[in-house]
């Protein structure tokens, strides 16, 4: 799907942008650059900006207009700051997303055009966009560096593509880790019998110890258990906790014995 | 609520870096940054790359320890590579959105921190955070400018306040209490300091029971701070957490004592 997908940097000024967005666009796996009239391509500024992305300025073409970086996209989505006069169809990257997914998903080809620098996409160019997308930054200062922009719009693309594969494949690699109920947690879920085992042995303790007196219980047994089932121990970690717990009466009985 | 947000850079090599970082958050709209022992501060370097961002710079405290940083902070969230070899509760930056704007919606002070350019946070320093937060990146090219990563995690941040703000009533819905980092809970979540406290209140106690040797200590404290770290305790459960372990202790002592 992802090859699908064809970045396109106007007049790109700064040969270090270009290098950082080609860094961007690998850490997002997405390998097509189309440069229009680039100040200066190649440039060793690039290169070393890209921090080993070289394949992708190596692949990258560089065109004389507009049009001849997007002749073959079936979508054409522009980057614009809020507010034009001329109001279009805007998206938020996360929409964005969605829209380039689809059309990438049925096997056309799409185009994220970029626009300068210091002074964005032209009106003529934006308004052959299908779409505009708007980061919604500051509007204080809502000007991104180049590179952060084509970040941000790519990594809603990667995110959204990953999501959809989990909810089609049930794969877990997105899914976030919290504790031992996700396959990537390193031990099993202790079961309800090794934890109702530790709070009788953990009940027991407290009152050996005087902080517990049953006839008097106020809240203390329920706190303890909201804490310990709220980050759903794992089998390795009851067993620490009542290693613990064997320690501290171990402790009190030799003390006992020992005078 | 963005004010509750705090970026938290550790021991960043090239002042650009962080240049490029404020310029990202103001774009994001987040002033606050703590430099932690960074190369060189302030530097021309770093007012040049933040593109007019000079009110974040000039604003940035900066500070010795991690510590430091974190101590008022009662949610704190480091990036991380995927595939450390202990698990830890791991968040994509969407989920890492939707925690930090509970808790800072709720009042709470929220530290985001990103490592060392070249090798991230420490097991230390990830051990002391409640959630990693992983951006999906192409596995085969997985490492993002450190800017780059800032930018992502506080787009996704803006991105989800500014969904919340439009759909406020489903809001309330959609977030479930799953502990003190929001607003439904019953106590305020404890700050690191007080979490901290804890830690080494435990630690010594495991010490004078027999239970821990500091010169063997096997991965014993990691597992206990990422049980406790997980559930993100709140206030009144540390000051329960701390009674046993001065229950445990005048228990060890008093029988010492009287024999």
């Amino acid at each position: 799907m992802q090859e699908r997908i064809r970045v396109v940097l106007m007049e790109t000024s700064h040969p270090g942008n270009i290098g950082a967005v080609a860094r961007a666009m690998k850490n997002m796996d997405v390998s097509e650059l189309v440069l229009v009239r680039p100040d200066s391509f190649p440039d060793p500024v690039a290169d070393a900006r890209s921090s080993g992305a070289l394949d992708i300025l190596a692949s990258a073409r560089v065109v004389e207009k507009f049009e001849d970086a997007v002749a073959d996209c079936s979508l054409i989505v522009g980057t614009s700051a809020r507010g034009r006069s001329f109001p279009w169809p805007v998206l938020n990257p996360r929409d964005c997303a969605l829209k380039v997914l689809d059309s990438a998903a049925a096997d056309n080809n799409v185009a994220l055009v970029f626009g300068r620098e210091d002074r964005g996409l032209s009106n003529e160019e934006l308004q052959r966009c299908h779409y505009h997308v708007h980061i919604p930054a500051n509007p204080d200062y809502s000007s991104l560096n180049l590179a952060m922009a084509v970040q941000v719009i790519l990594y809603e693309i990667r995110m959204n593509s990953l999501l959809r594969l989990e909810n089609s494949d049930a794969s877990a690699y997105i899914s976030p880790v919290t504790g031992p109920d996700n396959s990537a947690w390193d031990d099993a879920p202790a079961t309800f019998d090794e934890v109702e085992g530790y709070f009788q042995h953990l009940e027991k303790t407290l009152v050996a110890i005087g902080f517990h007196d049953p006839e008097k219980p106020r809240q203390l047994m329920a706190r303890l258990r909201r804490i310990y089932q709220r980050c759903h121990l794992d089998k390795t970690e009851v067993n620490i906790l009542r290693g613990i717990l064997k320690a501290t009466n171990r402790m009190i009985s030799n003390q006992r014995n020992q005078h």
